[in-house]
């Protein structure tokens, strides 16, 4: 059923065994499964920040699953019951699949679509799609190389940076301010400058993490962090606080930032995977701050997104810092678990 | 200073001195102490549902402390840079005080006012509020007795419901859930009702108040708690959830139940005091359900609550069922206590 010679139903894929353990090795290819689904032979792919919990040992291992979710593909079989996409699509992939009709999907939120699933073998040869015409973007042919960066940021960290901006309810001529500066982060940095944000603060402690958001349209980096960047922010808004914040960590730590440096009445926008959070409910509830946001219902930002990438108004790639063939995943897992990378994009291997 | 003879410098107020144990007692006048202070005289007062937490022993006693924060007034002193107020005004006291002309206040958030404060003597013969122009909202005359009910319930409890519905985004043609059957809870209700909701369901178990709840707007009541509760939601809601809910509670369970019937991306409106509640951030995340809410900005709200109450719309005296002078105060704290009343009121005693 795949189009490709050479296996006997079984392909390369990144697995992890342990923490800190992770390899390219082989398993079984991917099937059609459900008369909704699609295979795609991924053409690009990359490393996320949280599938550093994995790796991390942070979030339980299953020994030898396949890990991955952020890719753009090909595909190369389709399902009975798929309509829209049809094989030799080239097409960009949301992490968290969806049918795009569900009550759910149609009040935007996608990534708890009934139907739905999630990308699973991204970092590899192939990958299956749930719900097939409801989930994929095509793309107009074969892309340019030098588009395939930014659409791959597009199939969750740009798509997440914006939910972020959305969630807080980001404004023109706001002070929003970024609790993060991973790849998440930085796009969401972008995303406020493109939304029309007056002042857009990067918490930022690394210099060339600084230099990127400054690129994506950053007016402020504060490098303190804890009570000092609190205080700094609280020094540049007449000690007001921002109208919108973005959590995009998912650490305790992170978290009270964001609530410290949220103004009253605001809302903090998070996109980080909770991890050890607690929620400050008692401040949250004095000084009515709202949170809001989760995990972004993709695919209802991509056409947007798209459009914006290919009128080169963002350019999200710049996220991407280091480049390797897939079959060096590891090492790409370890450059950004060591933060020597933002963002690692990973080649096919032929 | 103030226009009552027989006193030197004394009045008399409910003081706390240890749980369950209220008194009406003689205390200092309050008195104006900055000079944009106010002192009425109360008119009017009532017994909130968060006084209950006081009273139980659930929030720290100072044995003494005067309590109440709801009240209607007479002004009878006025600090010397006071402008839009005169003695002998009749007014409206929201339960927090405010400028209305700072940041916070200018954002809507008025319970969040710098220069704010709160009623601290509201179940009393005279009551001090700090800043009095911001604050205070002038009737037409000594209001009607008839109306008296419905703009004491402006003070607090019905400009808290409808803060509850603002927060979780009420929308017409909408199904809303409403989490508690005390005052806010039936005035959330009422909330909901006026701005357009299609389905508004209140759960309750107590026959009383689910008949008030009916009056006020609700179309269908749930008298199950807990999961049976939820499942119950589920069945109205074809397992989808409701698109806005109203936590008027503030417990775990309540706040766990708010979170549970609410459908993906929805918004969970919050304006019990929370009182060891752990907020569901996994939940949250997963399912992009939002908390916003808190303190409610009653100043905000009171030019449009007012007309909504002049005009007939709506009639929110309707949750007092039991009505008391101030020196019978402890027996009103009683029957709250043991659902024996929903709500309080309490005339001035000569």
């Amino acid at each position: 059923m795949l189009a490709r010679p050479a296996t006997i139903g079984a392909m390369r894929a990144t697995t992890l065994h342990a923490a800190f353990d992770v390899r390219f090795t082989e398993v079984p290819d991917p099937e059609i499964v459900a008369p909704t689904d699609a295979v795609v032979r991924v053409t690009a792919a990359c490393i996320c920040g949280s599938d550093l919990w994995s790796y991390r040992g942070e979030n339980p291992i299953t020994a030898g699953a396949t890990i991955g979710h952020e890719c753009l593909g090909e595909v190369v079989a389709v399902g009975a019951e798929v309509r829209e996409i049809a094989v030799g699509d080239h097409v960009i992939v949301p992490f968290c699949h969806c049918d795009n009709t569900c009550p759910d999907c149609r009040a935007g939120v996608q990534s708890a679509c009934r139907n739905g699933g999630m990308t699973v073998s991204g970092q590899a040869e192939f990958a299956r799609i749930n719900q097939a015409d409801g989930s994929l973007v095509k793309l107009d042919g074969r892309p340019d190389a030098s588009l395939v960066p930014s659409l791959l940021a597009l199939t969750d960290v740009m798509a997440t940076g914006w939910h972020a901006a959305v969630a807080a309810r980001v404004e023109a001529g706001s002070t929003v301010v970024v609790v993060g500066d991973g790849a998440v982060g930085l796009c969401g940095v972008l995303a406020a400058s493109v939304m029309g944000a007056e002042r857009v603060v990067a918490m930022s402690r690394h210099e060339n993490r600084q230099k990127l958001a400054t690129e994506f349209g950053a007016t402020h980096v504060i490098a303190e962090r804890g009570e000092e960047g609190v205080a700094a922010v609280r020094d540049l808004t007449d000690g007001i606080g921002a109208d919108a914040v973005l959590e995009c960590v998912g650490t305790g730590q992170s978290m009270d930032t964001a609530f410290d440096v949220a103004r009253a009445g605001s809302t903090v926008g998070f996109v980080g995977v909770p991890h050890g959070v607690k929620l400050p409910v008692r401040r949250m509830f004095s000084r009515n701050i709202g949170l809001a946001g989760g995990i972004a219902p993709v695919r209802r930002y991509l056409p947007d997104l798209l459009e914006l990438v290919l009128s080169g108004r963002i350019e999200p790639g710049k996220v991407f810092d280091l480049t390797l063939p897939l079959d060096q995943v590891a090492d790409g897992y370890a450059a950004m678990d060591q933060r020597r990378a933002i963002k690692v994009a990973l080649t096919p291997v032929s």
